[in-house]
C-alpha cells in the first residue's frame, strides 16, 4: 500500500492490485497447474487439486446452519472451518477470479480468538460463531480497499467496517474476502479494469451474472458459507440464478447499509431502493442471516432501517401461488419454461393452489427504471473513470443506458409518478388474483454468454415495486428435455433475438433458477413460504 | 359550476368561488351582524349568535370519542350531530373564513342514511358512525373542487374521493367541509387569492398558522370533530399550536395519501416525506382516527403504506422524557419557556424521569429542508400562478425560499446525504441520552402576527428525521406570568428580531402548545405516552 495514482497509467494500478491479491494467497494453496482452457465445470477442481482434505471438503459442503451446529457442539474448530473455506475460496479465485480483497490471514487469526473463547468459556460468542462470510466489494472492511472496482479508488483502505459487517462480526462471523463486481455496479456482469472478469464455475464459458457476481461464483464454489450482496435491479438475484445458489433481496428498510462504501447512492435518491441481502446455499441460511441482523435492532443505529417489519412472526400456511409464465418483455427460454411447469405441478401435487398471474407491464416498469437509474446521466461513474483514464469495459459500453441524459427534478418526479402508478396497478392485480406469493423466472434465460444479460426486467420489476424476492435453484439445462425451438409469435425483435440465443449444447448443465416474490414487507412470511416450497421440491426432486 | 378560465380575469374566478361558498350556507345559519372589527376572541359567538341550541352547543363541545359513544347508545341522532357541527362550522366560516369547499347539504343527507341504518339494524355502520369530519383542501371529495387554492384549478370538481376519505366514510364518518390553506401550501399561513385569509378564532388579530390552517381554526371553533391535515414542515402542527388543539404528524407510511389532490408531490420526491394526519380535541381522538384507518389495512390499496408498523401494541410505561428547551435557531418566547418548565415539573412530579436533551442542529436541518423543498425551483407553484395571472400572496413572496434555484440530481443527492448524516447524528444523540420521547416547543413563539411564522425549524426538524410528533395545548399567554424581556445573548440577528416580536398584550390569551416527539415508527407508543402525559397535565392543571 502507499501507492498513489499521481501521473501513473491506470494499468500500473491494476497490476499492483493483482499482485497484492496474489500475495494474499499462501503458496501452498496455489494450484500446481491450471485446468485446460476449455474446461466446462470448474467445481471438481476443489476435489482434484489435493489442496483441501476430505474433512475440509466435508466442512465446505455444509450450509451455514449445519456448520454452526457442529462448531457449537465441538465437532469442528473455527480454525479448521475458516481454513477450509479460505482454501476453497483461494481455489475459486484462481479458477474463476471471483474475489477483490482477500482477508484469509486475518480471518484465521480471528478464528483462533473464537476458538480460545469457546475453549475458555464453553460458549459461542454469538449465533454466527465461526461462520466464514464474504461481502460484495462495496462493503467496507477496515484495513482493506473499498475501490468499488474503480482504478481511481484503489489503495485507499477503509477506516471502518460497514455496520452490517460489524453486526455479523459481533455475532461471531468471520469475514474472509470481498467479491468481484462489474465496473459501475450497474450491469449484470462482473468485469472491471481492476480485478478483471469473473467466471461462472458451473459452466465456465457462460456469464456469472452481476453485479454481486463474485458472490454468486464464490457461493457456488462453496468458498463462503454466507455472502452479502446488494440489489437495485437484480444484482443479488441474477448471480444467484446464474451460479445456482440461493439469494434474497429484502424489502427496503430491513437490513442496514450504513457505512457501506457507496453511501451517497442509496437508491432512495432515485425512487428505486437499493438493498443488501444474503446469498447462501439454503433457504434457512437466508433466514438465519436476516434474523441475526434484525435481532441486533439495527434501527437503533441506521436511520434508514425500520423497526417492527420483521418481528411479526410468520404463519404456517400453504400459500396460494401465482405463476408468471411469461412477461411482456422477453419469452423465457425452454429450460425456464420447463422449470415453471414442473415446479407448478409439484406444488399442486403437494396441495398448494397454483394459478396463472398476469403482472403489471414489465416493459413499462423497465423503462421507468432505465430513466430513474440515469437521473444524473451516470455522472458519478463517468467521473470516476475519467479520473484514472480507464476506459469503460464492454458490458458498460453496451449497457443500454450509458448515454441517457440527466433529468430535471420535474422529470424525476414524473418518472416516479409513473412508477407509483405501476406499483398501484401491481397491487391491484395481486389482490384481484387472490394470491399470496408469486413464482416467476429470474430472467428470460439462464446464464448467457458473458455480457449478454442486458435486460433485467424479470428482476428489476420487484425492485421498482419494493417487493421481497428469493432465488431458488430448481434444475439444470438438459438438452434432452429442453430442445431448441423458435418463437411462433415473438413479442418484439428483441424478444426474437434473445430467444434465438438459446443453445442447448452451449448451456447444458447451466443452473435453472426461479424467483419467489412476496408482498411488500412480507419478508418474514416469504422466507417461511420459500422453506416450505424448497422442501416440497427437494422431496420430489431428490437432490437435484 | 361550468365556468372556465378562458380569457377571464382571475378576480372573476375568485368572486364566483366566494359566491358559491356563501350560497352553500343556509340563510338561517347566517350571522345577523358581524362582530366588531376589533373583536379579539371569536369563539363566544358560537353561543351569542343564537344559531345553535344549547343541545347543539353541548354536542359540539364533546370530543369524537364521546360523540361516538352517545350516538351508538342512542342519545343523539347523526342528523342532530351533523347539523350541530355544520352550524358551528358555518359560524366559523363567517367569523374566521376557514373553509374552502362546503358540503353541509350532502352531509345532512348522509346523516339521514346513517340514522336509517341504525334505526333499521340497531347497529352502527362502523367505528366512526356519525362523526362529522373535515379535510384539508388537498383531499379529493367527489363532486367538490380540489383547487388547492389555485385560481387555475377552480371549477373542476374531483371525480373521486381520496382513499382516506373513502376509508373514514365506510367507517361511518360524515365529511362536512374542506378547509383553507395558503397559496402553494408551502408557508405556515392560510391566505390565498381564491378563498382569502383565515383568522385565528382565539385571538383574531394573530396568525392561524398553516398550511392546514383552516383545519386548526375549525377544530378550535368546534366546527368539526376530527380533521385531516398534511405536514411536510409543520403544516399540521403549527396550526394545531396556533389555535390550541391537538395535532399528530405520523411517521411516513402509516396513513394513506392515495388519490389525494397533490399526488405528484408526495414528498418522497425530495427526501422530506409529506404525511397526512389528524387534528382533534383530545389525544384519544388522534389515536382513534389512526386506529380506524390502520384497521382498514390501507397497505392493501396504497403501495406507499406499510404493514406491521402500527400493529405492535404499545406498553404501559413512564417514558424517560428529553426536553429541548432551546434550539440553535431561535430562542423560545417567555410563554413557551414557562410551558416547558411547568410541564417538566409536573411530569417529574408524576414520577417521570425528565432530562435536558440537546438535539442535532436545527439550523443545519433547516437549511437542508429549504434546499430540498426547492429542488424544482418551485416551478410547479409558479406555473399554476402564471396560468391564471394571480399574484403570489404576501406570505409566499416573503417565503425565504421563493427564489432559490432548482437543483441538479447530484445536488439533490448531496443535500439528501447531508440529511442522512443529520438523521444519524440525531439517532445517536437520542440513544446516548437514554430517552424514550422528546418534549419540545412547537415553535419559538406562539401565534405571531399574520405572515410572521416564517421559520419552521422547530417542526420541520421532525419531518426531516421522519419521527412522529404530537402537538398538545398546554396553557395560554398570560402577561402577568410571561413578562417581556430581552435576550442577553441572541443566537443571531434573526433570533434577536424574532424574540423582539414577543408582545404580552398583543398575544395575551394565545394558546401555548408543546410538541411530543417519538422515535421513528414509534407512533403507537408515542400516542400512548401522550395520553399519559396529557392526563398528568390535566389532573394538575384543572381544565386549562
Amino acid at each position: 500500500m502507499g501507492l498513489t495514482m499521481t501521473g501513473k497509467p491506470w494499468q500500473e494500478i491494476r497490476d499492483a492490485k493483482k499482485a497484492e491479491q496474489a500475495a494474499r494467497i499462501p503458496p501452498e494453496w496455489k494450484l500446481k497447474q491450471n485446468p485446460p482452457e476449455e474446461t466446462r465445470d470448474l467445481r471438481p477442481y476443489a476435489y482434484k487439486s489435493g489442496i483441501l482434505s476430505d474433512r475440509e471438503l466435508e466442512i465446505t459442503d455444509l450450509d451455514a446452519t449445519s456448520l454452526i451446529e457442529r462448531i457449537a457442539n465441538g465437532s469442528y474448530t473455527v480454525v479448521e472451518v475458516v481454513t477450509a473455506y479460505c482454501k476453497r475460496a483461494a481455489l475459486a479465485q484462481q479458477l474463476a477470479n471471483c474475489l477483490t480483497e482477500i482477508a484469509f490471514a486475518e480471518a484465521i487469526e480471528r478464528a483462533k480468538v473464537l476458538d480460545d473463547h469457546y475453549r475458555t468459556t464453553g460458549k459461542v460468542v454469538g449465533p454466527l460463531h465461526g461462520v466464514p462470510m464474504s461481502f460484495k466489494e462495496c462493503f467496507n472492511i477496515k484495513g482493506y480497499d473499498s475501490s468499488n472496482a474503480y482504478i481511481s479508488k484503489c489503495f485507499n483502505p477503509a477506516q471502518y467496517d460497514a455496520y452490517l459487517v460489524e453486526i455479523v462480526k459481533k455475532a461471531g462471523a468471520v469475514p474472509i474476502a470481498k467479491t468481484n463486481i462489474p465496473q459501475t455496479m450497474l450491469v449484470a456482469e462482473s468485469d472491471n479494469n481492476v480485478f478483471g472478469s469473473s467466471k461462472n464455475p458451473v459452466v465456465a464459458h457462460l456469464s456469472c451474472g452481476g453485479s454481486s457476481g463474485g458472490e454468486g461464483v464464490l457461493m457456488a464454489y462453496h468458498g463462503s458459507a454466507i455472502g452479502i450482496g446488494t440489489d437495485v435491479g437484480g444484482s443479488i438475484r441474477i448471480p444467484a440464478a446464474c451460479n445456482g445458489v440461493y439469494g434474497y433481496k429484502p424489502s427496503f428498510g430491513l437490513l442496514p447499509m450504513l457505512k457501506y462504501a457507496n453511501s451517497t447512492h442509496l437508491g432512495l435518491n432515485t425512487g428505486i431502493p437499493a438493498v443488501c441481502g444474503p446469498l447462501a446455499r439454503s433457504v434457512r441460511d437466508l433466514e438465519l442471516l436476516t434474523r441475526v441482523v434484525r435481532d441486533a435492532r439495527p434501527w437503533l443505529e441506521d436511520p434508514a432501517v425500520m423497526p417492527h417489519v420483521f418481528e411479526q412472526g410468520a404463519v404456517d400456511r400453504k400459500p396460494v401461488v401465482g405463476v408468471i409464465y411469461q412477461a411482456d418483455t422477453l419469452t423465457p427460454h425452454p429450460p425456464i419454461r420447463r422449470a415453471l411447469r414442473e415446479t407448478a405441478a409439484k406444488l399442486e401435487g403437494a396441495g398448494l393452489q397454483v394459478k396463472e398471474f398476469e403482472p403489471a407491464s414489465y416493459a413499462a416498469i423497465n423503462e421507468v427504471t432505465r430513466q430513474l437509474f440515469t437521473l444524473d446521466g451516470l455522472s458519478y461513474a463517468k467521473r470516476e473513470l475519467a479520473q484514472s483514464g480507464e476506459p469503460p469495459v464492454p458490458a458498460v459500453r453496451t449497457i443500454g443506458f450509458w448515454d441517457l441524459p440527466s433529468k430535471t427534478s420535474e422529470e424525476n418526479w414524473s418518472w416516479n409518478a409513473k412508477k407509483q402508478a405501476l406499483q398501484k396497478e401491481m397491487l391491484e392485480k395481486w389482490r384481484a388474483a387472490g394470491i399470496d406469493i408469486v413464482l416467476c423466472p429470474a430472467g428470460a434465460h439462464t446464464a448467457p454468454r458473458p455480457g449478454q444479460w442486458s435486460n433485467d426486467s424479470y428482476t428489476v420489476t420487484w425492485n421498482a415495486m419494493d417487493y421481497p424476492a428469493i432465488i431458488m435453484p430448481i434444475t439444470h439445462v438438459d438438452p434432452a428435455k429442453d430442445p431448441k425451438d423458435t418463437l411462433e409469435k415473438p413479442l418484439s425483435a428483441t424478444d426474437d433475438e434473445f430467444y434465438g440465443r438459446y443453445d442447448p449444447e452451449l448451456m447444458a448443465g447451466s443452473p435453472v433458477a426461479l424467483q419467489l416474490v412476496g408482498s411488500r414487507l412480507g419478508d418474514e412470511q416469504l422466507l417461511k413460504d420459500a422453506e416450505l416450497i424448497d422442501k416440497i421440491l427437494k422431496q420430489q426432486h431428490g437432490s437435484s
